[in-house]
């Protein structure tokens, strides 16, 4: 039976990496249908919903209409692409996935728990990703690196402290949930992938 | 104090002449600072989500999308626009407002009400309308109506039955909310206008 694998972290934490070592594993490993998707976005009009959540505008987006947005754009993803290709027996790999609104919106906005695990629960009921791999890295470090990448999006415009809250909170989300493993970004490309492959062979079963 | 004042009701029921009939009301009564609004809409930021609702598009929407745009939308011109004009005096027309979500995406699309209040609480809190007048009319007239104007939108473009079943999700609210006035929108323009002058003399008092 095919998988979702999310792969989370914040900005520079080498997310694109993970998603290539992740789908080069499972192509190793015999897997030959894979489908990539990333959040906000990842259909037409997800990617429109995502535009507006991540575009620097004049207008301030509010941070309930941010977290609305996120939804939306989750649950569009979810029913038109990522259920429709499990239902098929594709593996899915997700840049990005439901843990960030909750990192994000949660941890570094400051949104109330509650009220963002019962929209989750309205819209999304009990879908959730067989892994998740979060790239644990320091803001500082992780900032740096996104910067050397080119300009900032409006998210990635935000204070420092804003993202040290929001590492908090991944980790504590972490600890707290089996499906996520840790896996420290701030090592060399060579070590992060070996602690993928590893983390892979220990929870992941393809069927030969 | 100034007041939140909204036009409600189906396709073709003539809330853009009500709009216009309120605001030449409030004129009229010496009220000289008066905003418009539309929903979904009303703000840069808010358009672009009204378009990924109205437009016809290949991919279809989710429901549960559609209603996470719907109050992003809302909450956006709730926050940027209507309470930032209340406060400094100014009365604002709305040409729909959440009534819109309960009757068209509960009443219409069936989505359960127990989850639209959670998410309209969780976003809005208790704001709400001082007065709406919602427009009735029989959705298959509202429908020949709007057809005449031109092309029809996504929504527009549902079947009669939707329409049926949010007519009677807006009666129904209406009964139950004292703040919410029916008013026959199937008689000839001069008697609307008549019943909403009425609407606005017994419920509306603008300071002399």
């Amino acid at each position: 039976m095919s998988k979702f694998i999310v792969i989370e972290g914040l900005e520079g934490a080498g997310k694109s990496s993970a998603v290539q070592y992740v789908t080069d594993y499972l192509k190793a490993h015999g897997v030959s249908r894979i489908e990539c998707t990333r959040e906000p976005g990842g259909t037409p009009l997800a990617e429109r919903m995502r535009a507006i959540v991540k575009e620097v505008h004049e207008e301030q987006l509010t941070i309930q209409a941010e977290l609305l947005l996120m939804y939306a754009s989750r649950v569009q993803l979810v029913e038109t692409r990522i259920k429709p290709a499990l239902r098929e027996g594709t593996w899915v790999v997700g840049d990005r996935h439901d843990l960030s609104s909750q990192a994000y919106q949660g941890g570094g906005r400051g949104i109330d728990t509650g009220l963002i695990h019962a929209i989750k629960q309205a819209v999304l009921g009990d879908f959730k990703p067989d892994l998740t791999l979060y790239l644990d890295i320091d803001p500082a470090l992780g900032l740096q690196r996104a910067r050397h990448r080119g300009e900032l999006d409006r998210i990635e415009l935000e204070q420092l402290s804003f993202f040290e809250r929001t590492r908090a909170r991944y980790l504590e989300l972490a600890a707290q949930d089996d499906s996520i493993l840790v896996i420290d970004a701030s090592q060399t490309p060579d070590r992060v992938k070996a602690a993928i492959e590893l983390a892979l062979d220990s929870r992941i079963c393809i069927p030969g």
